[in-house]
């Protein structure tokens, strides 16, 4: 049994995590409601924070990063780096710091998402960030001390989260949560590392 | 003939990409030194002032973006987003901005590098905004107005630099500046779009 920290866990990416992990100690977290711990990836010192108060853990799994939506002419400076901060280096920010505080053989799970490879109107830089996201893992892996793993999800869009995304996605079809959570358990429980693991149907 | 800014037009990659645009009107931008117009891509106002007093052009050519190299585990934040305003934001802004005023039918060419593909020590902000850049080119080549063109050039190291960065890059290939050149060309004068030109031996 791990101990993993889960961000996001009261969201529906977060539940469907949750499904993979059932075989582990999960300590939740995420930026409001009932959570074992709150934390805001946007804020270092909240990351920070976060790692002391759980103290020993082996595995973080995340499942937040804020996207701003609109048409590439239409979507100014700050809604760029509103998705910048949060998706991209919030997720970066949750390895470069937490590269200190993981166990021996840990494992960082981040999330990017299907609209890098299957690109909508709309989702510019959600795209551009999961780009990013993707890469950073395939490359970083190479760096990671003291056997340490690092993965991506890249799932498709939730059955559970259709009736609100469905509408912008023509031509997409959902994958359970429960199908999402392998791909995180794959992740933490498994030897593989600077792999995107995509959930698509 | 276009009219054609190339940005960053006295470095080796500037220098490379003038080799593919022989047959056009260049002006010439970059942050110093005897160029048409001075540049500084991190900054909005300067792009704006630069498109403003440049008037009518077909096609802008960006060889820069700066990136901060160091081990991952040694990486800043203040490193990571120095990189990240440069390569990344400041070339998403180029086109941003630029589509306000690019000629029907112009092109955007930006830059990125094959270290997103070929990982190596060092280059994990260099490596994660090529793929940033990439993923942007291909996903926001299907948004652009008025049969605008968006692809990226993808090189590997220029012989011309081989000198400064061989010992970084073991068994890398570089590839001379001319064949860079060509990848611009057919990036300028092709009908391609949302494409990333990789250039490597």
């Amino acid at each position: 049994m791990k101990t993993v920290i889960l961000i996001g866990a009261l969201g529906k990416m977060g539940k469907a995590a949750l499904t993979g992990l059932a075989k582990h100690k999960v300590i939740t977290a995420g930026r409001s409601g009932d959570v074992d711990h709150i934390v805001d990836i946007t804020n270092v010192d909240s990351i920070k924070a976060l790692y002391e108060k759980v103290g020993h853990f082996d595995a973080v799994v995340n499942t937040v990063g804020y996207c701003e939506y609109a048409p590439f002419t239409e979507m100014s400076e700050a809604q760029w780096m509103t998705t910048v901060m949060s998706k991209m280096m919030g997720q970066i920010n949750l390895v470069r710091i937490g590269q200190d505080y993981i166990a021996d053989n840990g494992s960082f799970t981040l999330i990017s998402g299907i609209l890098n490879v299957k690109p909508i109107p709309y989702a510019i830089a959600d795209a551009t960030t999961s780009g990013a996201i993707d890469t950073f893992v395939k490359c970083v892996a190479y760096e990671m001390p003291r056997n340490i793993r690092i993965n991506v999800v890249n799932p498709t869009v939730l059955t559970e989260a259709w009736d609100v995304y469905g509408d912008m996605m023509p031509g997409f079809e959902p994958v359970p949560g429960r199908l999402v959570g392998k791909a995180f358990e794959r992740s933490v429980d498994g030897f593989i590392t600077g792999q995107v693991l995509f959930v698509d149907a």
